[in-house]
């Protein structure tokens, strides 16, 4: 155990984990011993999920029946529902998670036979609709007229006659779901991917969007202790419930030092019309010591793993987008962080235009984070309770010395 | 920096405080430098409470117009109270804290004008009316009845003619508050403790009531890094919001092995008829290697300072409450543990047997010190975010190494 800076526990081993490894013993980054490049590019979110959570890659009929039990657990109860209609519109979408996720605790308890992998499962399923029923709700008025929202609605026939390119390019920040009522999901061949992308859109999304979108869970499953995982074990050390940790897990997120940094990262690239623009900006922003997002990592020195992946794929969807702005503009940014910082992009940083080409609000990059993330954050839990000890580290002492009581007339 | 023992980061420093002393230094347990004896013998818990959050103690103007705020702070909005009210009446108390406080940052956001420090003065009033309307409401039926759950009623007239010894004495379970309709909170005298224990029980508590239940508060404010405070400092470290750093602390202060410790003491303690056998009872259980909850503590070596103060009023409480049972249990308890264990009490053990002589359900021992450690908290994110450093250790790898992908076929 070695102290490489102070503060920040930067280079402390808090623990042990046998569920991922980051960039370390030349292994890259695995979970649960498999690359994640064959992950991303043989697996699937729900494998992910399903090895994450117990241990092992399913076999034909392990998935089959683990997606049915995802499709069920995707519709909200009734007082759920009422409770998000009841937060604001201009709600922090993370905040709604947090609520929405926490309320459920209350309905749905922790128990001997409801065990943290069940809630995981129900929470995987069940995160996306939470988000998209509070927000279609405040953006069309009835919620009963949202695709998803209502579990009925889900078992009609499926009729996907809309044009997933239209809806892909357009204006992120408008959900737009007219055809709602004529088009039901297809429960049968339920992915937590595909089932978000209809929500938000009221349509089946095409292939190539559902798989990148598949992807990109993959890759935000898990990630050894990073912040938000380390501070749900702190939660689960002290032996408090399931859903606690993921409290814990959704607000420690959320900060743009950690899971924010997607949607930062956004904010940043849209500044730009052009790749020179985006270059000189920049090189001006780096000059005036100001931080660029979606760039570096803690533990990784030389490369993200995940970045590579997640570029490939954000550069095909600028195709399939016909989009020949927002790619060009994040090369740009790239090549002057590596030119002039010798900086790396991590996988916030093209995640950001792939999200944007699959026609994702900025808002809920964070949010679709969480519904990937709790997998990892599930398996940290379990591992921590498998062994645990109470987190409670001590502090250096820098305050005042003993100071003598000061009557109320003495204060100044 | 040392390590003592693998594990749970116990020894490691992981950053410097000026805030509190846990029995470093020769200073025993000091807030900002006073020591928790002068506190709980002089100060006032919302003395206290300015002295986290604002860094001195208030003078008599400033303590006056900190009280008006709190007393203005108290009151819930609209949809909140319909969101407690969709939570179940079995909901775990704790998680209707994590819900209130979490959709309150959904109508209340922190801005540039709303601080931490604010929000903090806001969730001191509030948390504990939060939990009393959910309470009330599931307990007898319209929360319009209930005392203090609508702002309006708390500005009538007061006339405190009910008998709180015969109160204090009821059985904790139950609410009683028949009286509520005739009796109105004095927001004039507000206090944190006052009001609590009007709302639980409908009427104004005696003087050594609402003094023993403040000394209570003070002693439960701060306490460095402990597992709530330490893990809502990683929360803010990766510069999410203030909400989310008290939903950590909520969710992690709930466990048996941190804040609800308090809860585990009475249970154990309303197990025993005498004294012999709670002393039989818990030899026991000793030589069955069975926890004790309520002794020993990570950082004390020696004793708890708290638990010294605690242990006084509880022992003039029993006499107050005229029980002549549950102090004589505790004792035999501790005798025990110490001819045994050469273990101490800790703050939360003569704690259960004081909360439950002023009539307070069992559930809300762990609530009770959300509200109270919501000032240590706050103290602790603003210095957290003073000197920001990302809290990320890493972890020691123990999993398998690098495994070849398995196709679907080839897996079991």
């Amino acid at each position: 155990m070695t102290v490489k800076k102070p503060g920040g526990l930067a280079g402390i081993e808090a623990g042990e984990t046998a569920i991922s490894t980051v960039g370390k013993n030349g292994l890259g980054l695995t979970y649960r011993g498999y690359a994640i490049e064959d992950l991303a590019e043989h697996g699937s979110f729900e494998e992910t999920a399903y090895l994450l959570i117990r241990g092992k890659l399913p076999n034909v009929d392990e998935l089959a029946a683990y997606r049915r039990k995802l499709a069920a657990a995707s519709s909200l109860p009734e007082p759920l529902r009422r409770i998000l209609e009841l937060l604001p519109a201009d709600a922090h979408p993370m905040e709604v998670l947090q609520v929405g996720c926490t309320a459920l605790g209350t309905m749905e308890p922790e128990t001997e036979s409801r065990t943290a992998a069940d809630i995981a499962d129900r929470l995987l399923a069940a995160t996306g609709p939470m988000l998209l029923h509070w927000y279609h709700y405040h953006r069309q008025g009835e919620a009963e007229e949202t695709p998803g929202a209502e579990p009925e609605l889900l078992k009609a026939d499926t009729d996907d006659g809309a044009d997933p390119q239209a809806d892909a390019t357009a204006d992120a920040a408008s959900g737009s779901s007219e055809s709602a009522a004529e088009d039901a999901f297809d429960m049968d061949n339920y992915t937590v991917a595909g089932h978000f992308l209809y929500l938000l859109h009221g349509r089946h999304a095409e292939h190539i969007a559902v798989r990148v979108f598949d992807i990109s869970l993959i890759l935000y499953a898990e990630h050894e202790f990073n912040a938000s995982t380390f501070a749900a074990r702190v939660t689960a050390s002290t032996l408090s419930n399931y859903y606690s940790s993921i409290a814990t897990g959704i607000g420690t997120l959320r900060g743009n030092l950690h899971g924010g940094a997607n949607e930062a990262v956004m904010e940043l690239i849209t500044q730009f019309d052009t790749p020179e623009e985006a270059a000189a900006a920049t090189r001006a922003r780096l000059a005036a010591k100001q931080l660029i997002m979606g760039f570096g990592h803690r533990v990784y020195t030389v490369s993200d793993p995940r970045s590579d992946i997640i570029k490939k794929w954000s550069e095909t969807l600028s195709l399939w987008a016909e989009d020949s702005h927002l790619y060009p503009v994040s090369e740009a940014v790239e090549h002057v962080m590596r030119q002039e910082k010798n900086l790396f992009p991590n996988l916030d940083f093209y995640s950001a235009s792939a999200y944007h080409f699959l026609g994702i609000p900025t808002s809920m990059f964070t949010p679709i984070f969480v519904v990937s993330r709790i997998t990892g954050w599930t398996a940290h839990v379990m591992e921590q309770r498998q062994n645990n000890r109470l987190i409670r580290p001590t502090a250096a002492y820098v305050g005042p010395e003993s100071l003598p009581w000061l009557a109320m007339h003495e204060r100044r």
